[in-house]
């Protein structure tokens, strides 16, 4: 049973992953950024069945974090674009793990 | 901005990992199973500030999802043993990825 474990350090570490980069919302914005700096309404298409309320917060975390930059340009009406960060990109090796077990998996019919 | 990507196939995959991932807390709740099984009280204890309520539902789910199965002792009471599935042994690339990821940011002092 769950005795005093040599990884817990380890769990540590796959923890304070999982506080920055968060949940699903978040990775899948992530996963677009990591493609190309987009819009606020192309996240919105490209990320799918997301409200704008979940969008703007996940955003607003993952820019607070240093994953994503969010630059305003000062057009009428201000057009507002996000790009990953270098620590965003960092993330590349998570993110092509869980596209490998993705790929592994039977695709539904 | 976001063209027709040719990496649209590439995110269906990731998208289909995080559904059967799930969130923090279910990729905790793995985390721990992939080390060792568990009783419902050393998960709760070892994935740490989770209720009762979503923990059990969490486990509903992986167990649906074939990540985990549960054993029940016919003791008096019952013992619930969990234990990760094959299927959720598989996870290890994801799991060691976020672990790596996780080492190389600095340490909360």
């Amino acid at each position: 049973m769950a005795s005093s474990r040599p990884d817990r350090y380890c769990g540590e570490a796959v923890r304070r992953t999982l506080d920055v980069i968060g949940g699903k919302w978040s990775m899948l914005i992530l996963w677009e950024l990591l493609q190309e700096e987009c819009r606020y309404a192309e996240l919105q298409r490209s990320v799918g069945s997301i409200s704008q309320k979940v969008l703007s917060s996940e955003l607003k975390s993952l820019v607070a974090a240093g994953l994503v930059e969010r630059e305003v340009e000062a057009t009428v009406p201000p057009q507002v674009t996000y790009r990953i960060t270098e620590r965003g990109r960092s993330l590349e090796g998570v993110f092509s793990a869980l596209q490998q077990w993705g790929d592994d998996q039977p695709h539904p019919k």
